[in-house]
């Protein structure tokens, strides 16, 4: 995956995503004592980043795959995503999610034109489903993290965001299953001057933390967090990515998550879901714990999504 | 107030107020079967449209009466606008808030350099304690919807937006003290192409209603309303320009106001506040009761704050 790859990726996506605005708040500059500016994917196409990736995947298929469609299996954003990828592009998608998924994301999926099968709350379960669909179907099986061309396709937020703002010193994101940091540390590799790219990552769930003190994949054993979006673990795909352009992944509580969404929320009049105010949470405390490194530095931030379920807010 | 009077008003205050964006929905443009775009105030400076007309009011000051400040009485928006854009110009200003007022809002003066004085929460209260302050001090009153140099200042908002999207055949704001809807009406009427201006209105405060329909201006007997921003009352300065331009006034209820804050919310992913949902759900309301009236025509809303108490929310 080199420049070109990247590039190329974000012209075959482009007509089926937003470039979403780059947003700055006075208030939030202030606390930082530094100049942020948003990439705001919370108002990209089905609310989050994840349609990038899944477009560019969909668009690869060879003409006899499309036939088949895809298959995923997502109780997030990757779901209601690849469903409105494929009906964007006119192909079939078949979404596994588990029974516990709650019925606003269902509903989505549904509202996209998404197959929906349920199964137990397991990841076996789902692994099980999706293979057996992909055998019955053809469909493709499509990872929503840890595969080449979604890695790319989330990569182009920050591709458009260095385009936007060229002069970043600092891109922050938040880490679940990889996808997304993995693919905005090449787009900082390759387009940045300079641009470090650090991680947030809540401490009930930090799996990439201790991968990148480890150097293999860990798991979490308990994932006690209101990021429900990074419960996920790293792939074999992303991690050697990450590794290798990952500056530092910085963990935050469960109470920093809360203010850091309230402060956007009120300050910026955006929402944003738990796993973005992560990422604004981690620039907050590092922001404090190292201010010289922030001092006349210019930083970005990834807004992942906006999908919150209004009927069970932290406030 | 001329079209030159609303351009220069423009000119005036551009420097201490965002051109803020026009957003849109897909979802949104489906419900109502035409394209919506929304003039979103609530991304302005302390967070609604307000800092417009008190910057505006603010510049035109002699220099003596600078040296004075100015003074007003407002438990919402205009009182933080006014303290926003008195510290821009680097002038005194003296908010006299009801005992009653949130917190937060108190809070937010505070922040932005204003001198708070508490009273009774009763209109007459307030108005006695301003006269006073103005009195001892010189201070400048200025009344946060009934006031020309205001009106012009509020109406920019439409004039940016009519500048974004000349095509507008309808315009949409909310109507609580009449500061706003009188502006907008001006610059549809001189800027717009056929642009009609609606407002809207909660069924519990609906006094602009009334006052269309009597001619004369209507107080309210009950304000039992979540839109804590339309409780107020048409003035004489704004009801004539009101009369002569706005095409109507549509009344919506509480629940209405609740969905329409609740769809913009979770498919626009910004915050707005009760009173800028009203014009949403009064668009929703004329929009399903007269389909035939926006087929194939573009429409405007002015969003015109988002200043929302997390704490209590609706939903």
């Amino acid at each position: 995956m080199n420049r070109k790859d990247l590039l190329d990726c974000h012209k075959r996506i482009k007509p089926y995503v937003h470039n979403t605005p780059v947003m700055t708040s006075s208030a939030i500059n202030k606390i930082v004592g530094a100049p942020i500016f948003f990439k705001c994917e919370n108002f990209q196409r089905a609310g989050a980043y994840k349609i990038r990736g899944a477009t560019n995947a969909i668009v690869l298929l060879t003409d006899a795959q499309r036939k088949n469609g895809v298959v995923t299996h997502s109780s997030g954003n990757f779901a209601q995503a690849l469903a409105l990828a494929a009906k964007s592009l006119g192909i079939t998608a078949h979404i596994v999610m588990p029974s516990s998924a709650p019925e606003i994301k269902k509903a989505g999926v549904r509202e996209y034109g998404g197959n929906i099968y349920e199964c137990e709350p397991t990841l076996a379960a789902r692994q099980a489903m999706a293979n057996e669909i992909g055998k019955k179907t053809g469909a493709v099986f499509l990872h929503p993290s840890n595969d080449e061309h979604v890695i790319l396709g989330q990569g182009t937020a920050a591709l458009e965001l260095l385009d936007q703002r060229p002069e970043l010193d600092f891109i922050f994101c938040p880490v679940g299953g990889g996808g997304l940091i993995a693919g905005s540390s090449l787009a900082a590799a390759y387009y940045g001057k300079n641009c470090l790219i650090i991680g947030g990552e809540p401490f009930e769930a930090d799996d990439a933390y201790r991968s990148m003190l480890s150097g293999k994949i860990e798991g979490n054993d308990t994932v006690n967090t209101i990021a429900d979006g990074l419960k996920t673990t790293l792939g074999d795909k992303n991690f050697p990515i990450i590794q290798k352009h990952v500056s530092k992944i910085v963990r935050v509580t469960e109470s920093e998550i809360i203010v850091a969404m309230r402060l956007v929320w009120e300050r910026m009049k955006i929402i944003i879901e738990p796993s973005s105010a992560v990422t604004v949470a981690a620039l907050l405390r590092d922001a404090s714990e190292h201010p010289v490194m922030y001092k006349d530095k210019k930083v970005g931030v990834v807004i992942s999504g906006g999908n919150v379920d209004l009927d069970s807010l932290p406030f």
